[in-house]
């Protein structure tokens, strides 16, 4: 029934339900969801023993980086919230001023060439892997504060040559694409 | 005369021009040109008040940051030797393990990108820029403690932006090359 709330039992049900289907709610969202203040969210979350977004990245990162053949965990950046070895994977990197040109406040190529290439190498089912090739697109430039979510896709296999697909995001719009070709050291 | 040594005044005559037409020599180098050890060339050095290479280098440099636009000294990843703004420039980067992947002490291929992005933007006569494309081919992969020599050349304009080729090499061999395209920010 429009306009209606539901009882506060019920939203906390639905929440949960919520956060298993997408951990990666943020409390906005789950505020916009439920037409409550972000502090009944926080409230709900207190009480339902549900961490914070940040934590909840973390916890879930920490338990993907043992599945990583290619690098140590720490080696990824950014957090790792998902990866299935071989085929896709999914980081998370909180961009901040350190990582930004002192001029302009733009987060530095490098830097999201960094994310999109470590998780490249991360999602490879080999021992090692080494960037052969990577070519790379900067559709929009990203601010220090922006929340980057890179997704990589292993696309195909040439002999021993891995191709990966990596599309960087900051909110609803794509600020990144790289094709990388990713090799075993022999 | 072959085999007759020339005197000591001749020799640091010698060395001094020879440093002056190429100041990145090495002592082992002017060990070789000279026929003397390596703890001779020292002794000349100090008598003739020459620092040592890495200092000539850091020398060298400051002066040329003074000359970029586009980002601040400190930013240019490695050392920046030879810059002629909207043209060309070289940088030298001293790799080290904080550089390279744990598991296979190979620099990480962002750290190399980091070098080439770099220069790429420093040598741009413009206030700003940003990188929109970067192609790049890793042909040999490098190993902690390899010095890498940046050369990057401005190969054409197409309204705002810029063209920029930057190859990398350790010692004789050409272990990077990458393509950007880079465009003020508006």
């Amino acid at each position: 029934m429009k306009g209606k709330r539901i009882s506060k039992k019920d939203r906390q049900v639905q929440l949960v339900e919520k956060l298993k289907n997408d951990p990666f709610l943020t409390d906005e969202e789950l505020m916009q969801m439920f037409g409550v203040s972000i502090q009944t969210i926080r409230l709900d979350r207190l009480e339902l023993g549900i961490p914070e977004l940040r934590e909840r990245i973390k916890s879930v990162a920490e338990s993907n980086y043992s599945k990583v053949r290619t690098i140590g965990g720490r080696e990824i950046v950014g957090e790792l919230i998902d990866i299935k070895l071989g085929e896709s994977g999914i980081s998370v990197l909180q961009t901040d001023e350190s990582m930004a040109f002192e001029k302009t406040k733009h987060i530095r190529g490098h830097n999201i060439f960094a994310q999109a290439e470590s998780l490249a190498i991360a999602v490879i089912d080999e021992d090692t892997a080494i960037t052969a090739v990577a070519n790379t697109k900067y559709y929009i430039p990203v601010k220090a504060g922006e929340k980057l979510v890179a997704k990589a896709e292993v696309v195909r296999h040439r002999g021993d040559r891995h191709f990966v697909h990596v599309f960087i995001y900051s909110g609803q719009e794509q600020v990144f694409r790289g094709k990388f070709i990713l090799m075993p050291l022999n």
